[in-house]
């Protein structure tokens, strides 16, 4: 997430620079063969060209929508999981009760240790790769990885597990398929035993179950968003139209410079370039919001929300030694 | 779904070729009198065309905003089977309770088999054939059914089913009207019965019974987007406003062209043809994407999801030969 | 429900016959005076021509997003009703219990078969007319009726409940102001009998009544949509504003065919039809989709999804005879 | 609510008389300066009348969409108080038990009865009236308040809650900051006391209790549409939008006019004033949609849907003298 | 919030004014270029402004369709707040019961004063500064602070909190790094000794613990919208291309008037400014809406909507003393 004002334009240009150069020379040939080799009907009249600008601009529009959508769904997801984490804080605290102080705190750090490995399984499945990601197809988004760094690309699932759970536990995790998904199995497993022990009883022993469920929920939710790109035969037209635009604009363009005079018809090249630059810089702006767990800088910061997480809980816990919350880097990137 | 980064051209385009080669015709008809036959009134004034094109434009816009939503709303219902089916994973695992160890295990495989045996009919229900669906009755659908294959249509209910139920209620089963709804009604009697029985708490029940709920409620939205169609009043003049805006565009073409010189109306067959295949092919596209259970190449991958859900489920039972999960096949395509 | 690929257009023509009648009149007037008495001043520039065209397609795109939603909700809420009327089918089964396996039988039949009275009663409210409603006030909808029947109309309301109560309470509840309101009540009244008669306990009780607040819920939504149409100052402008681009446009059609040609003039009476048609087609497309309970084609087919949860649920309780479920008629009309 | 096909255009004209007589002015003056003074550049191109008027539009539409979510969601939340006034009504009939049969119904009717007199509280707080509502402060609404009456206005709290409480009650409340909320209160330590006598077991008081949470979730959602406005600083762009749009509308015009002959440009003065009239009555209809409960004619019926629920409930109740249901008068108008 | 009619345009024009001197500056330089140097080609052809400003247009429309949801969300949440708190109310003095009348009331106020703890923590917080905020890095907003004041920022969190804590549990509290989400913590676990000491049943335990998580769920909501900020990405898109525009937008007014005649070249000065002016205002009214709860004069009213919560509560205590409620001061500022 960038947390700043505004995206610095020494930034964005760069960003987009192959956009420019790709629009400079599909705009100069044609003024090229217009002025040289005088292939007047070249110059096209305006008409048909504002008629694909207008259904680009619909479908560019559509495709801000829904990946906005799916930012913001996803920034809600991570939301649910802050709250429901700190209602797992309050109900195991409150609700698993045993006449030993020290036991009793022994169970509660061990159920919400336990929520942390969740949380630490569940980024790292989510900052993997997928087909139709973009952060490391795309050159400009590699290249724009020197402003920051992904923490889950940085270290090891098993070393962040091991400060959460005991070795047993750890052996039995890594070697399953969906291991976020089975730290929740082993929550469900050890609320089980607490409630046949008489340590929750059988009411919020149901309460605290529900609320497991709703964690699937909650994982299930960010699963789909990671896992159902944005439709594929939609962002394909998208694609096609925006090229289809930027091949038709300078023609458009031809016609209405010669009519001003021969030599204003290199002026096709500059305003096609402007023209064409919004169009292809509304595409890329949707293409890096789409998948909103990549590893983007435009990404949900779910590492230092998770970190934000284990300061509340740890807090509620009592403990004095709490972990400092991440914070933006000089390039106003949060992850 | 297709899980690639985009649709490849050399699909893309022998899928529209039919809607080419009609823009062709088309557009040539009025051109050829007008040039050969000086039917000078064929060209008429751009305004008329422009207004046809802005409304064509708001209904496409329309149209793909809620056949998006139809699709992603097929996906969101895929994902809540998931969370579901991991929460019917731990319920069952957890609630149904029996001293000895042996019978619980086999208490707890049977109502998750059952659960896939579920899955399995729901499947097969969604994946048959609707009368307004297209991807048998269209052509290039049918011929694009070369790049992949649909499961479901390759193997046997029976047979499928056996995996998860014994003989005796599969023979009941498989003789009812709502297979997988009558599933369901199996494990709420099973429930009750395990219930009576003393191996599931009166509390306990209580939720577990909720969860069967709630699988209803997944099937029937299921059942909603598969038996109600996007309104053929809304699909029909989406169908004629493409069409009579692809009669109309060249009589506007026309006009523009000669303009500029008498040779130059030819132009306005491969302009016809550009600016019509732009409104063809937003119109194919969201009539191949309104459907998410039709077998088309953009449904939900809902046979393996159902494998995903599979895999976790006997993960979570302990099981060792876990299947291994559906992959996208060479064409990016996955079911 | 329209169940069939698109509409006919041997349908749709004569059912907006009478749009056309008019918009051939009413261009034809000013072309005339313009032709023959040479008033000039009636072919006004285009300008305002097209600020009134995009003001109504905005217009027109608005009412159709909120009628398409209104009806896809309609659907949503029968939607709700089939899944919370299979789950009426399970915890009826399995948490009305009784030693006596026949008594428990007969109670089973007795609250799915009252359930079934509740369906055909709120059916028959729904197909009830309303002043705003225009099945039967225009006239291209009250031909269109000779392509289906709506059952409602033809049967009557006592008959129908006969099938599913016995006669005092049938006669108690003919008396009520809200009939299936007060067969709720029923339900609600015998649960409260069993569970003072211990045949359902505390637990389960407040779980079955929590479904009949949830069906009340589904039917104060079904009579939110039936009772509050699309509101009339949203309808009036979108009529006054289609009327009203359909008098400007032929005066803008003037000018520009003007321009070509004195003859030409007359080609302003097509061209004027066809892009009104356009747009009063939009407007009586929307019209005819926003009440969609009036017995209009269009219609949520409720009195087919009435008898598919009935076969579902008698299918539940082991009946053998069941009923066939209703498909659509000959011009794929399903009610 | 409107209850009727359409506005009738006698009241519509008259309702937007005064922005005609603005628009003839604000029209006729550039018109004259031109025509007898020559002033030539008040005719200005007609090219930034469209991105004006293009942007107006777009606030317009935006406006509108926001103004119909909020009616709509009103008309929802009314829904939602239906439903749960009739779960109202069989859980305090089948939950509030006692042996004897006498007590028990006129425990049942206290509270009922003291439902109603939350409806009615509530209903007078929400037509009371707001600083930025416009039926009392705009001279069209004033004048068109002669078509109808605000029940709310005509009568007196006191009297109406004398109808459904005692006087010791009716005494507190009076005196009370929201009564609503104090009302529902009232109910709540009631139940509490019933609870305690063992006329609701602990479990049937739980379901009642979130009732009442629901009823305050209803009363909460009302009181957001009423205190919170259309967003000003939305509302202040839209009339400044308009009014900049009237005024340079003619300027466009004149230019367009002027092209076709001198005396032309008097054109000027009707077209602009079709033109702008469409523009001002968008928003006069947005304006007057926005505050569902303000005692406008497109309010919520929120009188007679207190009416009606107080038809079901007694009739639930098993009363004979029921009251009528109100209908709409003569104007259509159903408060 | 405004509370009046419509913003004054005495306030508006000067807030805007920065704008205005940069649209005359911008215009006036290619209009004396044009018009002392002779520079032809600095009059373009209108056709690419146009599209220029249809892009802008929509993603202008989509930036306030979008801050607008997020004010509207925000004012959701804090409508869920009040309804939540009202619900405490009701649930604490009828669920927490004590033989000892004067013990109970203690309790209750306990309980429902800790509660306007966290409301007051709660609003400090979201009153706090980030960022990406406007309201104190923006010269037009810092000069809109004369007309109000934020009283978060002229008062103490911990003078404020003395009035609803004890000393002990505020020096507790004042350490933690989120105070209203341990204020939440402190109630949990008052509710569990209450619980364990007989003053809440098992029963009640649970729904007034399920009601703590509700307001753990407005509260992440709350900070979800303040710190996940409209995407940087998009406002920035919106900025670049509002600038782009006032830059394009004189070369096209140039062609315009130019063609009219040489010296109305100069009205492109101020036709730029008006048309500018209305991209801008869109842009600057959609900056100061986006972010709910930073200080500005369109905020969420957190302030009074906490002090009509504590309002309803106390006189729900039966409280004597109740505190005024705000109101909006002269310039119908509401915070």
């Amino acid at each position: 997430m960038n947390s700043g004002r505004l995206y610095k334009l020494q930034h964005f240009i760069p960003w987009t620079r192959k956009k420019i150069y790709y629009l400079i020379v599909i705009s100069a040939i044609p003024t090229a063969l217009y002025y040289f080799l005088d292939l007047k009907w070249l110059a096209i009249p305006w008409v048909p060209v504002a008629l694909v600008g207008t259904a680009t601009a619909f479908i560019a529009g559509f495709r801000n929508t829904q990946t906005y959508n799916r930012l913001w769904e996803a920034r809600q997801i991570w939301g649910a999981i802050v709250n429901n984490s700190r209602a797992w804080g309050i109900m195991v605290k409150d609700m698993v009760r045993d006449t030993d102080a020290s036991i009793e705190k022994a169970l509660h750090q061990e159920l919400i240790y336990r929520h942390f490995a969740w949380l630490t399984a569940l980024r790292f499945q989510l900052r993997e790769s997928r087909g139709w990601e973009n952060v490391k197809t795309r050159s400009y988004n590699r290249e724009y990885l020197k402003y920051y760094k992904v923490p889950e690309w940085e270290s090891d699932l098993s070393e962040e597990l091991k400060k959460y759970m005991n070795d047993v536990e750890l052996a039995n995790i890594i070697k399953k398929k969906n291991k976020a998904a089975q730290i929740l199995a082993l929550q469900s497993a050890r609320l089980r035993s607490l409630n046949e022990h008489g340590k929750i009883s059988d009411l919020n022993y149901v309460e605290i179950q529900a609320l497991l469920k709703e964690l699937y929920d909650q994982q299930g939710k960010n699963e789909r968003i990671k896992n159902f790109p944005y439709p594929r035969q939609f962002a394909s037209i998208n694609v096609m139209f925006v090229y289809l635009l930027s091949i038709v604009l300078p023609l458009g363009f031809l016609s209405e410079f010669s009519k001003i005079g021969t030599n204003c018809v290199w002026l096709t090249i500059p305003v096609s370039v402007v023209v064409g630059w919004v169009f292809f810089t509304l595409e890329q702006i949707g293409e890096s919001t789409e998948n909103p767990f990549e590893g983007n800088a435009n990404d949900v910061p779910i590492t230092s929300m998770s970190r934000a997480i284990e300061i509340d809980l740890r807090d509620m816990l009592g403990e004095e030694n709490l972990p400092e919350p991440l914070v933006a880097n000089n390039n106003n990137i949060l992850m």
